[in-house]
């Protein structure tokens, strides 16, 4: 319907955008302007639906460039702010409330514009998506790239509000379309065929998404739970067994409720927190359910350590300090158990052995490994930091949703994508409903990490057998 | 559940807005901060409801007056971001983005919040109805309040936006919860029973509603449509006519939309447009529905013309300018139908005449006075503005969308509110599709109004006749 | 669409009834005839709708004997039978298969072809409903009207029989154009406004119905419950009480389920009996919402109990039996509290008395009467007859669904209606659910009445003060 | 729930019917007797599904032959009825009633009452499944069986009468549930995956089910339709094309519905006709979303002319009349063709060659068989019949629907099952719609076949070329 845009790149794009994205109405009549036609968003839509890569960025930095704040008003309205200081607080508040009308970005008007048309909000989810892949693939350092990327952040927060999700379960029931995209959406335990994913749906499993309002058919955040009578340990129990399948749920042996999976499906709305919402919504949704219910816990991954820990490996073999890591005894133990050519550094033994999920199959290695990565997972998990808060990226989530830090699990994702990303390792966080309010603000203020016994045992034989 | 708030008046209101408005996180955290826990918000609702209405003007005066903006910090940044004028623009973008930041009053925040909880938006719409009625009824000249208005108007602008609106169809067949609120928001011709809604209803007829996923079950503006041969002259032939009741719609008999009706029901939404778009919406509907339609109109009462008119011929008579509005045939056929008193100024029987509604039932005097009330009230609709637009809000409304002032309806509402308000006139505002775009830009831009020759005429009769 | 048939009374129905009405296709062939086009019983129902009562009934008269069996065909089979008796298994089957298909009426299978075109049940449904009324009006014994009566019930019986059934809780969120319906069949306790009638689907009261495939929107029957902490003595408390319209029900209040209504909807349903698996299905509704209730029970009316009476009192007197009613002593309290004229015979004041609700304003009166009628209605309840079981319609019908006749009420529904039907006595059936099917049987088969000891004592009571 | 039925064999099953199937009330109370406990039909059916096949036989065999009528009351009344000719008709109605009511067999009753519990009818559409498996697999041949099947087949058919039946467009928006279904029950052009199956529910397809109110979620007969330009001549384009698969579809490209597959999915509904009603459904839903759509066709395979051809060509040989079937050019260019090694018979070149899918490689081969395979085809279809309908059951399901026997195709099916099935060969049955009734009459009452110009002019070729 827009006609052919082929009016050549750079200018054709600054043509669009100017006739588009209207100016920022003066103060006084900023109430008494006519939106513009829905016209101007449906062809802002197609044109930038139809650039490649390349000129997608070139279009957003003009955009973001040409048509964010005016700083000329701006400064002349913070110099009029300052001179009213000693005037009635009227005064001031209409200073204020002018600077902050300025302070809007012309862009942010036509965001909020395509919003009101049909698949806009969708639309401007996934313009944030390119955004942010802009700036982490480092494709621009454009401050104004960013500013751009603050105001969509901030307009999606309010639309993406919880008042303005829905809670859906999903089952066999639900439209194909739906479960289609739980299964392309699963990122965690990838879904291999649709009987996989009818288990996941079915008996002693509850299924849950986020949905929008503006955005029907589309999971926003997806949270796959177990019913179990205890605390799960492993992986495998749950996503690889299918007796259940056609039997009904004896409520007696639900006693537990283990969070296996919880996965984003939209990039653009990173930041805008919707899982921690999701974990505490199904939390409520079960107890009413299953109002005895008094264990929840997630079964989670632990992306990274295996990274981690080789990186570890590495850097105490250069420094030549192996010895800090494992005791003499336990290096011992490995050179038997690999029958490491003479010669060969031990370390290097290790670190090979871990570059493959061999050893797993080794009765012997598994006992001379587990009390050794246990307690270096314990410490990744608990004492490797970023800005003070959890490196690992899935602990600072439940982290920060409140949970406790509870209990590793040895053999635990015994696939090859979990032996390679975790040595089968996997960690449960549980959440004490009576706890995580205290939790999460402890660890957001004070970043403190709640953790059970078990895993500062770990920690404490961490940090006794190594000088680190 | 939220124990007795009966720590006396003003010093538990302070106790509890200090305890729940949580301060604004400084701009380096103001992503690592948790969300205060909900039961701030549902306190914050349970406690304002329980509030009568003076208190509420109270505590609303103290939540805007301190927990809006920190202004020594704005005034801060104001001087820091003009110190930046000369710096690179990542410095000057950043030093904006803070002061933007540190424009937002800290209640904003917690309406965000209020928002996520079960029924929380419906309270901010009812709070801001509050805030309006404060403002009107001048209980409160603080700026503060002012200000509180803006910030809720703009979260609700937000969260109204159309993308989250659903059109609902209204029929017989929906809930009675929905059809008895229909009937109790029904503002323009009150619905007398349920047969009369049943019409409304029923064939020949539309009722269509916007409802907003946060808010189920609650229409927010609703507009009644008939389906007619011919464009109605009246309102009779619509609300009082049942002989269709039961039967089914001819097609071929349907040519013309007419809304009759528009209704918003959310005081609190003030501003927030939401009639207009609903009309377009319908517009869309009705097309698709019936192809060939090709006229749309509203029948719209007068309401104040007569206010107005009374107004104009007391100051007339004051003024002794009685001959500037009435040519003196006029006023002396007016004399010979009243048989007024000799002695009493024509002026003031014409006053008297028109403050009942006993001259409708007269053949004579309905024949003399409607070409003079037909014109002036062309004239109140065109000529009487206010800030350069339509003084009667329902014309400005229509206008505003882009509809042509089309035609006044000579005995259109007989019922004795419709005399009481506009000497039983109304009139047809015309949507012409094609038209409606061009003609709402320049009447809010220029202040032209779009009207027809039959009102043109009229108003230039009245020009000619008057001196005004 | 099926134009004038104007073709003249009788004729112009043979004329239709031969063309739409198809012959019985040969036994050998009835596997492969195919079905007659669906306009033929789209014009018999159009035809049959467009008559007037007496030409209805001319039409089914003519339906029904022209175009029921083939009575020669039947006994020659039947004789053709009988020659069978010494042969194989094999023959007999055969020739009793023959015969069952040729003791099909031919409009049955127009009935048959009728029930699948849109509207076609709800059109049979009605039919009955005449054939129904024809029969009980006595308008004609034609035996063959009979047979037609027989051919429909069991066709609906088939139709809707309970696995086609839904069970539909009616609330406030229902439909209007249901609640409408729900209202104009309440037959029992008739609906006043729609403040009632949200009321009867508001807290604190339960609706349910069941509804068909083939009708829908339709309510077949209807159950009104009422959820009380104690079994309820008197129904203004439920229908006349509004404190609760908006409060929410608190469980701990509800230990009892009160049926106070139960209203069937379609008069050609007559004998397929949907009411009694409706309260079995409620039941279990109600277990399943309230776990602990325990007490299920209805709250009946005792239509005919005052007709009865005055006509025990009137043949009393005629026979000058009137002490076999009442004590000498009884009767003397009625003359004092009567102060009837001298003269009067006592049994003529009580009639008159009791033939206005006068009596019911004073309480010495009250106190007089109370023991007098209870006994004299437990009687009426328990021991009159018809056929061997309870001559009053709603005991019969609760007593076959295997309820106890619990409780008698006084004033228990001090309605005009009420003290005019039954002198505001209501009763009280109760569902003990572990005896129902016990008494259901012994009711049906050997005609036994389950009753408390309330009861029996006044029927004792009645017993002996009467020599009846 | 119901426990051990280890009451051995045969005297368990005896136990279990002569408590569970009640006697036939008399004909006197016939409308008195309570209904049996629920749980009878409970226990029937638990007993039932626990039973191995061979238990079955013999437990369905004691149900029909112990269970059904009583031919000695039967008997009695049949001799009543002869005795009552000579009376009046009330007196012979009532005796053919009572004749009726006694060729009731006592398991119909039981059936009604199983129908009423939930899952009972489906548990009955299995039951007449398995007893049409006992009749056709000859596992026995006793004439109550058939009587049980005649029972079962005409309550069904009740049940499942077209009012009942919801018409249901399945999209990739209906529950997974279905889908799945729905490519499990696909039996004429197998789904091979779930982008297969997203394929026939996508753009420019439509697929139609009929389902029950009383087996929720189960589709009982299946139609998939092609929306096409022009009437398909091969499938391949149907079901192996993905070109569109995301596309919208363009009306103006839509002239044709193909009705490519059309399944039954209950064996137990065999006889009850839902397929042809099915097809007018859609046709009728088709024409009011395609108001100008004016061809309606099939897209059918021929199961059984290969091997129909084969047996032909057995039988030829064996009676050395090829020179019937292929002129001698024919056998001389099929010898050539093949290169058939000298002193093999052509014939069994032929066959051999048409045994196996490579001739359809070979342009040569091609070219010399499609003037043969085709008019051998139309034979096969037209003027094969059985009991004189067509042999073909396709052709005979559209023939009886009144379809016209349009074009066969060839090249129209070239996957393996369509080469091995009928040489790769389609024909359409195409829908004239204002022929159909005509055509369907002709077809069930005289047995002829409407058929095209193409089809009768291969038949004529056929009947010239042969002698048969």
């Amino acid at each position: 319907r827009y006609s052919t845009h082929s009016r050549g790149g750079v200018s054709g794009m600054e043509e669009i955008l100017s006739r588009v994205v209207a100016p920022l109405p003066s103060y006084e009549t900023r109430d008494k302007s006519p939106p513009p036609p829905e016209t101007n968003s449906l062809e802002f839509m197609y044109f930038y639906k139809s650039l490649d890569k390349e000129d997608k960025l070139c279009f957003l930095t003009k955009l973001s460039q040409d048509f964010g704040v005016d700083h000329k008003s701006v400064s002349e309205l913070a110099l009029k702010l300052l001179d009213t200081q000693l005037r009635d607080l009227a005064t001031i508040l209409l200073a204020e409330d002018r600077l902050r009308y300025t302070l809007t970005p012309r862009y942010k008007q036509l965001f909020s514009h395509i919003s009101r048309v049909e698949g806009g909000v969708k639309f401007l989810v996934d313009l944030r998506a390119d955004v942010l892949e802009i700036i982490s693939s480092k494709a621009s350092d454009s401050p104004h790239i960013r500013d751009l990327n603050g105001a969509l952040k901030s307009l999606l927060s309010e639309w993406f509000s919880v008042g303005l999700l829905r809670l859906e379960r999903i089952t066999w029931q639900s439209p194909c379309e739906i479960l289609q995209k739980i299964s392309q959406y699963e990122a965690v335990h990838p879904v291999r065929n649709w009987t996989d994913l009818k288990r996941r749906v079915g008996p002693y499993r509850r299924c849950y998404a986020f949905t929008h309002a503006a955005m029907p058919g589309e999971p926003l955040v997806v949270l796959h739970v177990a019913l179990t009578e205890d605390i799960s340990d492993n992986i495998q129990s749950i996503v690889r067994e299918f007796a259940t399948l056609d039997s009904d749920e004896d409520v007696n042996k639900i006693n537990s409720a283990i969070f296996y999976s919880i996965s984003s499906t939209q990039a653009g709305l990173q930041g805008v927190e919707l899982g921690n919402v999701l974990i505490k919504r199904v939390v409520r949704e079960l107890q009413s359910e299953f109002p005895v219910m008094a264990q929840f816990s997630s079964l989670s991954p632990i992306p990274g350590f295996s990274a981690w820990l080789q990186g570890l490996l590495s850097q105490c073999r250069k420094e030549g300090r192996a010895f800090d890591l494992l005791s003499e005894e336990e290096w011992k133990e490995i050179q038997h158990a690999t029958d490491s050519t003479p010669g060969t550094p031990t370390v290097d033994s290790l670190r090979k052995l871990l570059s493959s999920n061999e050893w797993m199959r080794s009765e012997r290695l598994c006992g001379v490994l587990e009390p050794v990565l246990m307690r270096l997972c314990a410490w990744y998990l608990y004492g490797e930091k970023r800005r003070g808060y959890a490196l690992n990226p899935v602990a600072n989530f439940h982290l920060q949703n409140g949970a406790t830090m509870w209990r590793l699990n040895w053999h635990a994702d015994t696939s090859p994508r979990g032996v390679a990303n975790s040595c089968g390792i996997m960690v449960n966080y549980r959440y004490f409903l009576n706890e995580t309010s205290k939790n999460s603000a402890r660890y957001l203020q004070n970043k403190v990490i709640a953790a059970s016994d078990q895993v500062l045992g770990f920690v404490s034989q961490f940090q006794k057998a190594s000088k680190l």
